[in-house]
Formats: C-alpha cells, sequence, structure tokens
C-alpha cells in the first residue's frame, strides 16, 4: 500500500508535502520521496521524518511525494521517479498496480524500450512517451486510457499537475483548495488537517489537471464503473478520512454492529486489538451493550527496530502487551478488523490466555480473507492466506479461540450498501475481481 | 521525567536494556544512553531505536540505561554518567531531583571537587567517592543516605548492579528475575514483557545490591516514609503498569468515575483525549452510561519532526484530528487526565468546536494542578501553571469549554485510599511537599 | 574527468573494486559508485571511503565502479547506471564523452525512448537495446560500432564483464590477471598496486569479453586511430601510471627539460606547484642544473570542506603555503603543468611575492590551453580560458609574474614523438580535434 | 601526539578553528574537537573536516580546539575537556604528557576527587580547583607550577583564554594577532595562513592571558630550561613551521647534507620516502650532488580506510607504490627521517627492489631511536623500537637493505647548534631525559 501527495502553487512545497505525507504515514512506512519543481528528489528508506528532514529542504512550489508499503519492486527503488521524454520531464508516483504490467514491460523491452526500475510507474512515462501526441497532457490522457490498472496517480510535468484515477476508483484521492493553489492526497483527512477547502474525491475515470491561472481542470479518460477497494474502510483508511462521504470510523462500528447481529456472541467485556480493531469494537459493544475495555496495549514507539528479537512471539509481545487486571477471570471478545496469515492473532491469543482469562473469544469484522489482492495491498500470496486453505473449524482451533466468528460476505455487503458507499471491490473475499 | 534500567548476569546486556528502555519509552523520548561492563557507552539524543542501533553494540553481560525527557540540565548530558574513583569505576542513572542540588554542589566544590556535568546523578557520585569507607557497597550505602532526594536510581559498578529508591519513594523501581540473572526496571510491564519472573516492587529506602554468585541483598539506608508520585498513576505510566500491586488503568477508571459521581455532568457522547484520557474516560462511560466515541483520532507518526510549523496550534492539529462525523451536532464531554499550561486544550476545544458540536464539556480526572513538581517531572514553573494563577471560572473561559469540571482535592486522595495505594505524594495539586 | 574500474570472478568484488577506485580516486573526488553482481549498487557523493564503507559491502564476485569528477550531469546522478532490458539486466560506467549526446538522445526519445538520467552512459544503454540482435554481446558491439564517442567504458551483464575503449583511444583503460579472474582499471597503477599479472592496454577500438571459463575475448568494433589524450600525460594520471609502455612522470621530465630547451630561463630555485608540477620542475632542474626547492608546501587534508572561506584567495593559501625561508631573497621559477582559468596561478604568484623573493617567473610545461575538451576533461567553456582569450604578454601581467613562459605546440608534440608515445590528441592546445 | 588552537575575539570562532586545525592536521588524525563561548562542544572521531562541519556550527567569539593522534587515554576521551568548579566552568586542552600522572591522580582520588576520563588534562583541571586561591588565573599558575609535565595548553575561562608552555618548552605553541583578537596554534604556519601578525612563540615556563580590553599578559610561572623536542623538527611539523625562528624543512636538510658529510655514501639517485624524507632527502642531494628522484609515489587518498586488507604489506603498497621507470637498473639511495618499529621501511625496500633496482641503500637522517617519548609522541614501547633491541647490522638485515647508515648522536647535536636552536630533548635518541 501507498501513500501519494501533490502540491501546485503553494510556499514551500517540500514542506507541505511532508506535512501531508505525515498524515498518510499509517499507509506506509517503508520508503518516502518527493520531487520539487526542476525534479530535484530526496528519498529514502524509513519514515517522513527520517528522510524527507529539514536539512534537505529544496525550495519550490510544486511537487509531488510518496510514502510507500512495500508491495511489489525492490525496496531501494523509491517513487517519485522521474524521467526525461520529448515531452518534458515528468516525475511519477503512484498508489496501486498495473493489471498487465508484465505484457506492458515486455511490450515496450521489445519496441527497444529500457527501464531503470521494477516499478510499475515506470510503465506509465513510458506509454506517456510513446503516446502519439506531442502535447503532453493529451499524452498522459491516452496512457491512462490505455493502461489496465487498479490505481491513483500523481504525475509533475514541467507545465502541470496531474492527479488521476483508474476507471473503477479503486484507491482514493483527494484535492483541495491551499492558499493560492492546490494539494492533492490519498486521504481527505490530510487535506482537513492542513486546513484546505472545497475538498473534492476525484472521479474514478478522471484525471485532474492544475495549471497556472486556471481552475483545475477535470478531464475523463475512461468510463466510470466504480469497484473501490473496501479494504480501505476496513483496515487501511485512517479513521476519521472519509469516502464516498462517507466516514470510515463510522463503516466500521456498523460492521462491529453487523457481527453482533450475525452471531449474537456474549462475553463481560469487549477488548480490541488495537488500534485497528477499536471502531468495530465500540459497535460491536454499543450493539450488544457489553462493555469495551482496555485489555491490549500498544506500545508506539516500536518502529522498525532490528535489535528486536527476530522470533515473531517476541516482537508481538514488546508491540501489544496484555492488561491483566482487566482481562483475569473475565470471558473476554477480542474484535480485530481481519485476519490475513493468523500468526499474530494466534499469538495475542495465547497472551490473552496466560493473562488468567476464563474465555477467549474472537470477533472479525470482516469476512475471512480467501483471496490476494492484485491491486497494491500486500495481503501475501494465497498459500500464505489461512483463511483460504482453512474450513472455520480450524482456523478457531489454529488461533486457539474458544470461538472464532466472522462477518458473512453478505452481511458485509449490507453494511457498505446501507451506509451509502457506492460499488465495492470485495476480491479478497468473493474473489470476484474487477479487472 | 526519566526511565531507567540495569541488567546483571544476562546474555546481551545491550540488547536487553535496548528492549527495557523501548517499553519505558513513554518516560523520555529526548535521549538514552547504556553503560555495558567495562564501562563502554553509547549515548545519543532521539528515540531508543535511533540511538541504541545494532551497529553500535557493545559486547557485555552488564550494563545500565537511561531514557530521558528533559528536566533541568542541558540535553547534551546524557546518562548514564561514569565516573573513576578510588574505589573503582562506576556508572549512574537515575530518574528524579537532589532536592538539594544547589547546596550539594557547592559543598562539594567548596572542597575542591569538580564537575564534569551539571546533572544530580554526579553529586552522587561525589559522596561515593568521598565516603569514609574503603567498600564501594558501604560507600554507596553512606551516599544514599545523605541525600535528600526524590529518586530511584542504578547503579553499576565493577563488582556490583545496584538499585535503589529514596526514603519516599517517590519515583518507581523494580526488578525480576532473567535467565540465571537480574534486571531492573522503572516499571513492572517492561520486566513482563521481557518474560521476566519473581517481579519484586523495590521498597523505599532500601537498596538491593546484585553480585555474582549470590541471591540479591536487600539493605535499609533510611526509613521508609510513602509518598509516591500520584501523577505516575495519574498521566506517567503505562496503563498496564502496576504500583502498589494497583494497576495504573484501573486506577485511571476509578478517578473517571469518581469525577461522574461529583458533577453528574451529562453529554451524549464521552471523548477521551488521546492517549492519556481513555482510561479516565472509560470510567467515567461506565459510571454514567454515557457512551464513549473515538471523536479525536491522534497520529502516533509525528514524533519529533522539525519541520513542521512551529506554532502550537499547527502541531496540535497535526498530532490530534477531530473526527467530525462523530462529534458533529452532540454535547460533547472531553475527559484528559490533566491541565497544566492549558494551551493545547484550548486549541483542542476549538478544533471540537469547529465540527459543529452542540456543546463541549472539559473533564479532568484529577484536581487543578497548583505548584510545581520538585520531584522530577517538568511542570513547568509555577507562573505557567494556569490552574495557580486562575479560579476555575477564568480556567474555563480560557479553555473555551462550555463547562469545565476537575476532580475534588478529596475525591482524588479518596480513589487512592480505596484503591489501596499507600502514601502518596500530591504536591503539585496541594502543595503539601513531602521532603 | 572519472575512473572506472570492473572485476569479474574476485573473491569480494565490492572490496576490490574499493581498493582499485581507492588508487584512482585523483580521476575524480566528487562522487563514487559500485554495482555489484545481482546488480545491486553503492553510490554516493565524496570520497570512495566515506561512500563505499565496509558497512555497505555487498558480497559477489562481479562488478563495476566508478569515481567521477563533475562533467557534464548533474553530480546526483551517479555512475554505474542499471538498466532493465529484453536482452537482461545491464550496468554501465564510463570515462569521456559521447560527441553527438544531443542528437542521439533526440533521436532516442523521438522513438519514444525515455532517459532516468542526463548521463551519456544511458544512451550506450538505449543503443544496446535497440540494437537489432537478440545477443546481448553483439547487441553491445553494435552499439559501440554506432556510438561516436570519445571514451573507455565498463559494461556488467549477467553473463559477461565487457571493457572498451573508442577508437580513437582518447582515454585510458587496462586489464589485468588477478586470483582466477580479471580486474579493468582506467590505470595500469591501480593493477599493480593490487598485484595483478599479465597487466594490458586494451587497444582502441577493440572491446574486451569477460565470461566463466574462458580466456578474456578481444573483439574489434572500429578502426583503430590512436589519439590518446595527452594531458593524461601532463596532469591527469598518476606519476607512476604508463600508457603505451611510457611512463608519465618520464614524459612530464621530459617536458620540463624541453622547457628549459626552449628558453633557458635562469634562476636560483626551481619550485614545482604542488603536486602536478613536480615532475617537470624535476626535469628542469636536471637541465638546468637549477636546484630544486620546496618552496611551496600542499596540505594534503584539506579536502571539501564547505566550512572554509568561500574566496579562492584563502582556499589557495589554506591548501598551499609559501615556504618563507626558502623563498626569500630568491629568483624563483615556479614549475607546473598548466594554466587554465589562471586565478590560481595569480594568488600563488602573489604569496610567492610575499615571501620576498627577488623575482618570480613561471614556467609551464606545456602549451597555452586555448579550446575546450570534448572528450571528458572539465576544462570550462571557451571563454573562461584565459589562453583563448589573451596574448602571452597579457597572461604574464594577469598572474604578476616577472617572466611567464609556456613550451610551444611543436616542441610539447616532439617530446611525445621522441618518447614513443603512438599518435596523441592535443585539441586544446591546437584547436585540432579528433571527432 | 596533537595539535592544540585557541581563539579570543574572533568573529565564527568556531569557524577560525576549524581552519586552524585544519593546518595542524597532520599533528593527529584520530580525534577532532572544540569548545566554544558557553562551553558547548563539538567532537568526534575523524579528520576535522568531517567532525567539525557547518551543520554543527556554535556561534561564538571565544574558544578551543585540539586534533589528536591517539597517545594514552581511550579514543572516545576526546578534547578538550570541559568542568565546573566554584571559580567558574573551565575547558582544557593539551598537547603532551604529565609526568607523573598516575601518581597525580591517586592524590586527587584519595582526597575524595573522581575523574570523569583517564586524562591529564583533567589533572590540570583538578588543580586548578584545588589551587588555594579564589582568583582563577592566579589558581591556574599554580596547578601550572605544581605539575611535572611536558605539555603545551589552552585553557578557556569565562574571563579569559590561557596559553602555557612547561619550563622545558618541550612542545611548541604559538599566538599571533587576528582581527581584533588573538589566535593561540601549536605552529606558526597555522598563524601564518591564516594571516596572523605579530606572531610570537610563548616561552617555556610562561602562561600568556588572553582578556577583554587589555593586551596579551604574559606571566612566568616556571624558570625556563630549554629542552624543546626535536623530533618535532625531523618528523613531527610541517616543513614550513619554524621554532626558535629556524625553519623546519632547512633544519631537515641540514640533517640530509650531515648524513652525507658523516657517510659520503653515494649512489644514482637519492630517493626520499614521502613525504617525510623530503627535506632530508634534498639536503643529501644538494650536499653529494647525487640527483634527487620521484620513485615512490605516495597516494593521499588513503585515510583511515577499514576496508582495506589488514596486513601491513598490502596497506604500505597501497599507500606508497614504486616508480619502476625511475628506480629500474639505478643504485637507489631512500632517505627518511628515522626509523621506529622497522616493518615500513622493510616493506618499502622488498618494494623497491622488485622495481629492479641494482642497489638499494637507506639512509636516515636522525640517529636510531633508542628510547621511548615520554612526552606526548606514541613511538611505542621500549621493545617494539627496532633500534633498542638490534646492532646497525642487524638492523640493516632486517630492513633488507644493502648499506643502512643513520647520522649519529653528536652530529645530529652539531645540526642543531649550527642552525642555531636552543636546548633540545633528545631523549629518545640518547636516554637523557629532562625531567
Amino acid at each position: 500500500m501507498c501513500g501519494i501527495a501533490g502540491v501546485w502553487n503553494v510556499d514551500e512545497a517540500y514542506n507541505v508535502i511532508h506535512d501531508v505525507l505525515l498524515t498518510l504515514q499509517h499507509r506506509g512506512q517503508q520508503s518516502a520521496g518527493v520531487v520539487v519543481n526542476g525534479f530535484k528528489s530526496v528519498k529514502g528508506e524509513g519514515l517522513v521524518e527520517n528522510v524527507l528532514t529539514s536539512e534537505r529542504y529544496i525550495p519550490g512550489t510544486k511537487g509531488i511525494g510518496h510514502v510507500r508499503y512495500s508491495t511489489y519492486g525492490s525496496l531501494d527503488e523509491i517513487q517519485p521517479i522521474t524521467a526525461h521524454t520529448l515531452k518534458g520531464r515528468i516525475s511519477v508516483a503512484h498508489n496501486g498496480n498495473i493489471v498487465d504490467a508484465d505484457e506492458k514491460r515486455r511490450f515496450i523491452m521489445e519496441s527497444g524500450g529500457i527501464f531503470a526500475t521494477t516499478l510499475d510507474t515506470e510503465i506509465i512515462i513510458h506509454y506517456f512517451s510513446i503516446a502519439p501526441y506531442a502535447n503532453p497532457r493529451e499524452s498522459l490522457q491516452w496512457a491512462l486510457s490505455r493502461i489496465k490498472a487498479a490505481y491513483s496517480i500523481v504525475v509533475l510535468h514541467d507545465t502541470f499537475l496531474a492527479a488521476a484515477r483508474d476507471s473503477f476508483g479503486i484507491r482514493p484521492l483527494f484535492y483541495g483548495k491551499f492558499q493560492e493553489g492546490y494539494i492533492v492526497a490519498s486521504e481527505d483527512v490530510a487535506l482537513r488537517v492542513l486546513g484546505c477547502e472545497e475538498i473534492t474525491e476525484i472521479e474514478p475515470g478522471t484525471v485532474v489537471f492544475f495549471t497556472d491561472n486556471k481552475p483545475p481542470e477535470i478531464v475523463r479518460f475512461a468510463k466510470r464503473d466504480d469497484r473501490f477497494c473496501s479494504f480501505e474502510f476496513v483496515y487501511f483508511a485512517r479513521p476519521d478520512s472519509n469516502f464516498y462521504g462517507v466516514n470510515v470510523h463510522e463503516v466500521r462500528k456498523a460492521l462491529g454492529r453487523k457481527l453482533y447481529e450475525e452471531h449474537k456472541l456474549q462475553a463481560d467485556i469487549v477488548v480490541p486489538v488495537l488500534d485497528s480493531g477499536f471502531s468495530g469494537a465500540l459497535g460491536y459493544s454499543q450493539a450488544s451493550g457489553i462493555p469495551i475495555e482496555y485489555g491490549l496495549i500498544r506500545n508506539h514507539y516500536i518502529g522498525r527496530s532490528f535489535i528486536m528479537p527476530k522470533n515473531r512471539q517476541d516482537i508481538v509481545r514488546r508491540k501489544l502487551a496484555a492488561l491483566n487486571a482487566v482481562l483475569e477471570g473475565k470471558e473476554v471478545l477480542l474484535i480485530d478488523d481481519s485476519i490475513v496469515r493468523g500468526t499474530t492473532m494466534k499469538l495475542i491469543v495465547e497472551m490473552v490466555k496466560e493473562a488468567g482469562v476464563k474465555k477467549v473469544y474472537v470477533g472479525i469484522h470482516s469476512p475471512p480473507v480467501v483471496g490476494p489482492c492484485n491491486y497494491g495491498i500486500d495481503t501475501s500470496r494465497r498459500s500464505e492466506l489461512i483463511a483460504s486453505q482453512n474450513d472455520l473449524e480450524k482456523l478457531q482451533e489454529y488461533v486457539g479461540a474458544d470461538k472464532l466468528v466472522y462477518l458473512s460476505v453478505e452481511g458485509y455487503r449490507e453494511v457498505f450498501e446501507s451506509c451509502g458507499v457506492r460499488g465495492i471491490c470485495m476480491g479478497c473475499f468473493d474473489l470476484n475481481y474487477p479487472v
């Protein structure tokens, strides 16, 4: 997963992008990068505040930025990437995947093209370059229309900043007015935190061009067919973000409520697995009347510390600690948003048992993840998805819970519908992939 | 405030201290330091994972460590500090203050002594050196008994590790068995996270000596007179820590409950100011039946980023964001543990109002802070304590709340008594200081 | 100017390249880079020992490396550069320039190609990629034969290491046997220092392929037409390097001797401008019988210190100091290899005068530099070449010498002929450029 | 060995000290440190330009600095060191040793004093602190008069900068006028390079105080008894430095001449071992008429590279390369200033032989080093001094030369006398130590 940002006509573009990426940091902590006017760049592995330091400040009023959680591509290939073309220099950062990337790379290379990286981003630049137009804007539109992709993208050119979403609108993208210019960001919360006005969700299948002395121009390059990633709502986005005008925290609460309605599972306390399970646990608590409690404490200072014991158990124990005083002697229902490989949940259940609970139940406010994501979420290969290999009984046994419940696929879909979210992608839950 | 750690006879002392300090990181993020056998040290400004990196690993099985939130002393004076004396080399890290430090420094300097730092720690070393004993252990006991202090301390000598608390036991200190040796830490959670056994709270007025081939020896050097810092329970410690066998989260909940009992203030939702107000808010919610809600989101990736706008308002807005979908149109009761200077709460109230609430109330689950702390918490000088300069009405006006309520001093004391916590220090609330 | 290195089948390729580049460091101090098997790279600005540190070690037995003194291209574009092509991954480092680079870039871009950098190196990769051959070796040969260039080059492919010189052989390149494999380097001294055997100068117009289980294969791709850069002898190479089997120091001495023969200029002492003028001064001293003296001391610890006063005068004074005890009251003849912009010599003359000399003469053991170098030496644009804008009298006045003498173009050519050096390029002296 | 610097009332003290230390860098490359007004410091291992970077700039107009070549003390104890005393803060940097340091440390510790470091410098601070005077200047004078030492020292106090030399004047120290203030430095060349005026050599047994609004005050604290380290002339100082008004390069040349006069050893060429043997070789060449030649090339880019092969032979070969074209077939006389352990010379002789010389002779323009230096030069323990364990015949055999000649002790002394250098220390040559 990734977070992207773009600015046009703002003071100290570098600092503004820094602040936007800081608010998008939850979307990727592996690397950060910025390109500012003149296509000067600062990039590095690690968190925004370690990479985009004030010592590396680049002056300028336009630019794009990127934070990344490794998916495909090697770690040292840090976006944005920049190239020189006949149509001017261009720099691109994207969030998502090109579905037929291998084919397209091959096609380009067969025509003699070379690739500096293994990133899908570079394919977009090649298409921009080979587009049968002299005009860079038309070339970009052509490139976007030719690529079967699931992405949001920001593009910096000498003459414009462009922000686009694929026709399915799988990944989010927003822009807002800031000072005399504009900011683009993956989530609206980043725009609100900076005090933007007129915050707008970019429509699937459109590209917005920001140029000097003109309002943003919206150009449709593909028919809209909404299949927004529902996992953004469930797990990825910040609770104070909104997609389709619907608040993420509220959707998670609704999923938690639905989970209660489907199973009516009783317990003494509802304990969220921090931080991802909090909203769902609140919904479950409100629907069921079972008090929510603080039974697991997360250490927010643990980042990418390499000294720490490498076995997963020790890592989990240093990140999450059980609050024995709260758990002891209780029937405890742990709520989390999802289970991918299952190893972390198994360790949490173990830790909670050691705290002396009477029973431990696990409630997941989404359906079992049975398929990989082809659109930019690193949910590992299918063989590692525990729910794709095991039935519920075996899963329950593996994680060690006295009971394990999931939300049904139907229930899940209903919640989104009732919340008013337009078409969503549920591929990882129902194997029904849009492209 | 500070966190301290010590280890004796463990594999890879450096790494173990690293892990202990990581769990104590909430006690200080300004600097970190470690001294390992042979008195080699690694020190630096910043977080544990940035300072105590694996590249700087020092082999050894014994050592002490320190994390610091600036109080007195300049930032580059990072503990532990080490000195050569006639009685051997000695390294010291402490948490707290020497009350008559200025007098004692002057006395030492008048005798011709010199100080390499401005740290109170160095006074302890001087007293160790001038103690009328040839034996280092007796010298340390003598030094501890002569110093009017409010501190916990770890001392590394060629022949022992010592861990001591002053007679009032103002700052916490624990030890536990680990492998064939021992670990000492400011909070018991750090020992539990590492899997220690036989975790023991060090008694006020005693020093524990860890030496080879012997169980820990406990020596009393002063009469016990418990005045444990109640602010450790209210704000400083992790919720999953315990002092006097009493859980911090449970005390905070009890304070929240008491706050409701004293004021019966009603609202549509109770919203904790994250992360410090969560436990109290939960107590308030449970006592009142008003649902707890997630109305403020904290960005945990914001550390000590220096690029960020320097005005306090922008910093608060990047750290905490209002969740409009939750707050809009509601009567909201914000719960926090305390108000020191008042500026942050004023900005939070402003932000909550902008989210479109009907009313905003503020509940503080401790009494007004009217005096500074002389024992190691950096609660600023009296003139900056907003509650020491203003009555409740003016305070309420300043923070901009429709109503502001505090817990009474009596109510506060009762909660601790009912929880079974022995004598506490409430100096910052009632100006009744122990020393 | 640049230095290049390549290794094939050696233990710890990274370390061997490090050591080769260290001996080639005089060819470029601005940046250093290495690519090792699997196309992992380490690159950075600064000296070899600061960039290619042991912490960044990459395992492997094959690789190429580069040190650079900025010519064209921005500083952050550090060689070697790597690309993915249909014919495999390829990494290239070169020393020199492509003469018609702008045309060739344009041609590639008009065919839809994109460039990740502004380096000429990337053009070679594009030609490799578009070559009408499936075979990577044939493709490289085709690319080399198509490019009008003045360069030496090393190329790493999954299946071979290649080392080539253009048809004029403007830049040097050597290889030698090392352990079970081979090392390639810009100067033979780097191979001798490492203990290589069978050191061979690569012939202009040929490429040498190093592959597994075979001796090096030499392939001619262009007709040889020797125009070796005479400035390599005069200034750039180490004195203990040899080209065409002729020692650099001996050529410089011969130039110094010739300078005496042409002018018979007398003085009390001959003082070399360190380090570049030493060999020439020795030749002058030997031919004239005037004693050589140590009248200017160079501080070798001054590298790229940015604190130092930015005006040129202060920089020169910190780098070179006059030895008053030697200079005072003497007629002094300063010997240097060349004058480019003239500013440094002016400051040196000033400094020498302040030391109380009776007379100061300047002897340059090469002709006036009247044209820029188009083949990789950064001798600035023509307008900055002081000798291209002024006659000898004005030059003498500008540098402030009592007399200024140059070697004649004819005398210069004769020295090379008599030393047995095959065809040389003297473009910067006689504007007669080979391509 | 070390280099020290001090400044009083200059603009940008940090930068000026940086520049002075850069010129003194040959006196120590292991660490560098600076303390500027307010006693803020920057310290680190490595070269001046890596440690005292512009990012670490500290504003101020007064300060002291230090560069160090390890002698006693661990590497992380980097000077200057600072302490708080009753008489104010004080910071000290010194070059040399306290002869009875162990006794004095013990005495201080027996009185209850503690030491933060193992440096002799701290003893001086203790004596300053215990001095029976309230006045800091009188206290410093008392401390200097009580300490049997061989040192030069700079001291920064809130109210003055002091610069002193012990009664023997073993280590050099100078000051000069700069802008409205003063600079102190170990060698006069550093003052000349910066453009100082009225450069003055501090008299042995005196301390110079620099204070505001007054000319420097010179106070004698001990009787002068000149025993200046003759090794400063032979090896340590820069050739363009002067002591007692006598130029270092000229003394070295005189030593080279004397070496010829004593032995009349003939050869085809005289080859200096760079850089230390150059001046002596020039003297030998001038006296003998044998031409000086450039037969060994030094790579100045090799600093403290840790990747390089750790065996001494490889290191020497990468630092020094034989110039075969010059050496082949010749009778070669290598000239160096001294032989300490003998291992490097052995490797050089080997290398020169491999270049195909007819004969290789070695001439050393100082007597055999038979005793260690107790005054700050790190000439290793006596057992490692090859000349203290072997007669000349065995030495010659060990280094592998066809002939090895040294200057006689008498001849050595005569040269200094005839040059007009006052009393010198020759302890390492004749075991006649001054203290």
